[in-house]
């Protein structure tokens, strides 16, 4: 009998499902490993193992970064910050532009939410091209914030989101990783 | 010296911030609460003290609801289920519509998310008029779960949202109500 590692106890609980959102696309699903009371508690756990050193805030990125960034943050006994979509956030807000396939998308904070020089853990539950994420680091730093670790539960390394992250000076770590996506 | 109660710690976290998102709503801000540590605690706490029962799934509402339905999934060694806006979920799905002021919306869940029999304790932050929480208690029946409570961080009990949820057999708790609203 041999024992199964976490990363692929929590390999295992996610699916797959092809052509999604377009043909091509292989969407690596996370619903099921949510809907699994063990798989999310071993993500959870593993996303918390990974950070280093103390953390003020856990950074959540819309809307999946929202179902890992709370629990994490209980376990380091730090804050939540939402990162939002444009127009989502009823006080004064400062934002971030990123590019998409086509055009651009907008990333906001609470432009008070963090105290300078807050330590803040990016959280999101996948890295890909890394737009988003690096957006995000860019905003949070441009709140104040030092910003140099980031988890995710899934990183697809060819599409080289990760690597442009740890150029901007961030430690990025991922339970699984899928190659040739 | 008097001892705060934990609804009065949640309150006094919560920020009021006027005419968002249109003129005359006072909009509830969870950020706030959420930034600070002991708050995020507290209110994750108070909403699984508030369960009755064993819980085989915790469904969260994108996207506030997936802020506190995976803490509070983990505390009650259940998983998490996303009931998610149309067209995100990667997998078949089951839709439910609701009205809006003009117009409907429509919120999914996957069609094999829940085993039939399944006891789903529904999580959002704050109930209104409750149209999307009754849609979602709707949805989550059309699949076969049994559900019976509902928790939420904010009542607006003015709204009529809660006492809606009651005649729909669902024994609602809140961590604070804002009359008035």
């Amino acid at each position: 009998m041999t024992t199964e590692s976490a990363a692929e106890a929590i390999r295992r609980r996610i699916r797959t499902i092809p052509d999604f959102p377009k043909p091509g696309i292989q969407f690596r699903d996370i619903t099921t490993l949510l809907l699994d009371a063990e798989g999310l508690r071993l993500a959870v756990e593993q996303m918390v193992t990974s950070v280093e050193g103390p953390i003020d805030l856990v950074a959540g990125i819309e809307a999946r970064g929202f179902v890992f960034a709370p629990a994490v943050a209980l376990a380091l006994g730090a804050g939540v910050l939402l990162v939002r979509k444009d127009g989502k956030l009823p006080g004064a807000t400062i934002a971030e532009d990123y590019a998409l396939e086509y055009g651009t998308d907008r990333i906001t904070i609470h432009a008070d939410a963090c105290a300078p020089g807050a330590r803040v853990l990016l959280v999101d539950d996948l890295i890909a091209t890394g737009g988003t994420a690096r957006a995000a680091v860019r905003l949070l730093r441009k709140a104040g914030a030092t910003v140099t670790q980031a988890a995710f539960v899934i990183d697809l390394p060819d599409l080289g989101g990760a690597d442009a992250l740890r150029r901007d000076g961030i430690t990025v770590r991922s339970l699984v990783a899928y190659d040739g996506d």
